[in-house]
Order: C-alpha cells, then sequence, then structure tokens
C-alpha cells in the first residue's frame, strides 16, 4: 500500500517552478486576500486596481484577466460571507431535531463564519456602493439566508406558542447574529468560539426560550454544526 | 402683557438679509448635513471637502473656517451618534426604578437614536478610518456609554440571580442595540418606535428575563423615555 501511494504521487520533473501565488492557493485567491486587506484597511473607495494587484504580486492586466475590476473582486469578498451559510441552512432543513437546534445550528454556523477569515469582510456591508445592483447577487444570497431564519423561527414559535409575531423576532435574531461583526471590528481581533456560541444562545432567547430550553438546544445543535 | 413681547421682539431694520443657511440651523449644521449625505451616499473616502462645501452652499473656505477638515466633520457627526445616549444614561443614574426598567429605557433612547436623523450616521462606524487617532473622543464616549450598558445589566444580573457572566451579556445587549443600524440600511428607512422598542424587549430577554418580566420593565421603563 505504500508502494501503490507513492505511485499515485505526481512525478515532478526538471526544475522547480516560480512561486506562482503568494497565497500558495492560486492567483484568484492572491487577488482576494489581497483586495480584502486594503479594503478593510483603507476602505474601498481609496484602493486601487493597482495596489490590488501589487499586493498579490501580478500586474493589473493579470488581475483583470481574473476578475472585471473592483466591484467584481467586493462582489465575490461579499459572496464568501453568505454563500457557505446558506448552503449549510439547506443541508439544515432535512436534519433531524427540533427547531430550536437547528436554529442554534444556524446562527452558530453564520457567526463561526462572519467571525472567521484573515479580514472582518463583514465590514464592508456598510458601504454605500452595496446599493448598486452589480451587488444585486449578494443582496438576494443574503435575502435567502434570511428567509431560512424567518421558517426556523415560525417553526420554532409554533413549537413554543410565543405570542410575538415570528417575522420580528427572526429579524432580531439575524441582527443579533450579524453583531458579531461590530464586535470583531471593537476587539481588533476575531471572536472565538465561546463569544459566537453565546450569541446562539442568545439569539434563542430573544425567541422566548428559557434557560433550559436553551441548554438543551444548545447540545442537540452543537452536534449539528460542523 | 402682550405690549410688553412685542416690545422683546428684535426690531427688524433696513432690507431682508440674503438668507444665510440652507437648513436655516446655521453653517456649522448645513456642512454637518451635506457631508452626512454625502458620506453616506458615496463614501467618506470619495467625498471631497469641495463637494461639502457645494452642498452646504458655502466655499470651501468657509468651511475651513468652521471645521479643520473632513475628519473633524466626521468626528462631530459620530459623537452626535453616542453624546445624547451617554447623556441620558448619566441622569438615568439617579432616576427612580429597577435596573430592568432603566435597561429598557437606554436601549430604547439608543435604539431610537442611532434610528433618528436624516442619515444613517452610524454606518459610519464600520469605516477604516476611525482606527485613526483622531477618533479618540468618539471611542471614549461609546466606551463610557458601554460602560453604563454594563453597570445596569450587571446590577441587573444581580437582582435576577443570572448565572451567565455580566460582562458577556452586556456585549450582546449593546451588540443587539447597535443592531438597528444594518437594520435601517436593509430597510432603506429609519425603524419607527415599534421596532426600536421591540430592540430593548429583546435585550432583556437576551438578559435571561421571562415574558411577564420584560413587560414590567417595559412599562416601567417606557415612562422614563422622553
Amino acid at each position: 500500500m505504500g508502494e501503490q501511494q507513492a505511485e499515485e504521487k505526481p512525478r515532478r520533473r526538471g526544475r522547480p517552478r516560480k512561486a506562482s501565488s503568494v497565497s500558495g492557493l492560486g492567483t484568484e485567491e492572491d487577488i482576494l486576500v489581497s483586495a480584502a486587506k486594503q479594503f478593510s484597511e483603507v476602505g474601498f473607495g481609496s484602493t486601487s486596481t493597482y495596489a490590488i494587484a501589487q499586493g498579490a504580486g501580478i500586474s493589473q492586466a493579470t488581475m483583470y484577466h481574473h476578475f472585471g475590476g473592483k466591484h467584481a473582486i467586493l462582489l465575490a469578498l461579499l459572496l464568501r460571507t453568505v454563500e457557505p451559510s446558506v448552503a449549510y441552512a439547506d443541508g439544515l432543513a432535512g436534519a433531524e431535531g427540533t427547531a430550536a437546534a437547528r436554529l442554534w445550528a444556524l446562527c452558530a454556523y453564520d457567526a463561526r463564519l462572519l467571525a472567521s477569515g484573515e479580514t472582518n469582510l463583514g465590514s464592508l456591508y456598510l458601504l454605500p456602493e452595496l446599493g448598486d445592483e452589480r451587488f444585486a447577487s449578494f443582496h438576494a444570497q443574503r435575502d435567502r439566508l434570511a428567509g431560512v431564519y424567518a421558517g426556523l423561527v415560525a417553526a420554532l414559535v409554533a413549537e413554543q406558542g410565543v405570542a410575538e409575531g415570528a417575522g420580528e423576532l427572526a429579524d432580531l435574531v439575524f441582527g443579533l447574529v450579524e453583531s458579531v461583526i461590530l464586535r470583531r471590528r471593537d476587539a481588533g481581533v476575531a471572536p472565538g468560539r465561546e463569544v459566537t456560541d453565546r450569541i446562539a444562545d442568545a439569539a434563542l432567547r430573544v425567541v422566548g426560550l428559557d434557560a433550559d430550553a436553551v441548554a438543551a438546544a444548545r447540545e442537540a445543535g452543537a452536534a449539528l454544526v460542523p
């Protein structure tokens, strides 16, 4: 078996190639890493495509080969803050467990996603430029994610017999999860799992669950988060 | 008495003066209104002092007579999002009522403040420029406000015998109140009082109060909000 593994290794011949990626993950990733860093350090408006290309160790021409421009790069970065949560939420729909456990899991997953990565991409949510139609697909994905929250909160409200409107509660939960963005900004470091898990606990209290119900949802929900 | 009032009125003589203020509240206010509009529409980085002056109906020289530059204007705008809440919170310290009622009142007041005004000034909180030391007084005021939240949450936790750490709960409450900023941005309109009051309700649920305790705090707290 050891020999077979060795055979499967790609054989390298000739001179080692010049390192072609700053991040080691390819040019596209290099561009995204460079842009994210500069957008959050000097702002979207003050970042030039020249500076993005330079940070990625490539020419502007190469950059334009991968992305149509600054807006396309920002869109790609924004989508990374929602698409994984949307995909996870879709998977949760078929998962076993109570609505409370699934809502806990979604809040925890989403808060961890927003707390992850080198840069605080969620801090781009308040950019005035986001009203531009070029970001329509980001807004559509975020709306879709909000829709999954609303569905889970509605199911939980029905389970628990809570009096308050589910739509309003879902907006509060969504806002509480995204509050991790400003918190990360204030702290200057990414909040750890103890913080993001407490956000998920608090989200269930917002919906009206008592301490015992939150503890049960957390235990069952934590098992659903990868 | 009618005559006396008439005597106190300033007498206007000669030609009426040229209207000297766009907002009718003076040049400084005109500058702030113009800047707020442009910062939130095109971004801080992309707004020129020329455009701010033009929007205020004055020359750049006149603008520089009132403010040292773009950063000074941004600082003045940022302080408006926290100073009223700090002043209100200081007054609350001496007010009668339970910690729950006072916390409800502070959350409601603060959320209403962030939802008020022509422009969503809170959307400036995530600007990369805010790391600059020129904004130290804004951060100091916001920290002071967070400190009042922490004190009220600690008093409430002691009152209620909640197990979770007060510091962590205060951060969650603060984040929930400020979530009105992103919500206002998403909605495109300022959230009404029904929304900001529900945020205050939810803040008390985050701290661990049950529905009856929240209702009581809301009734007593609402009487404390001007």
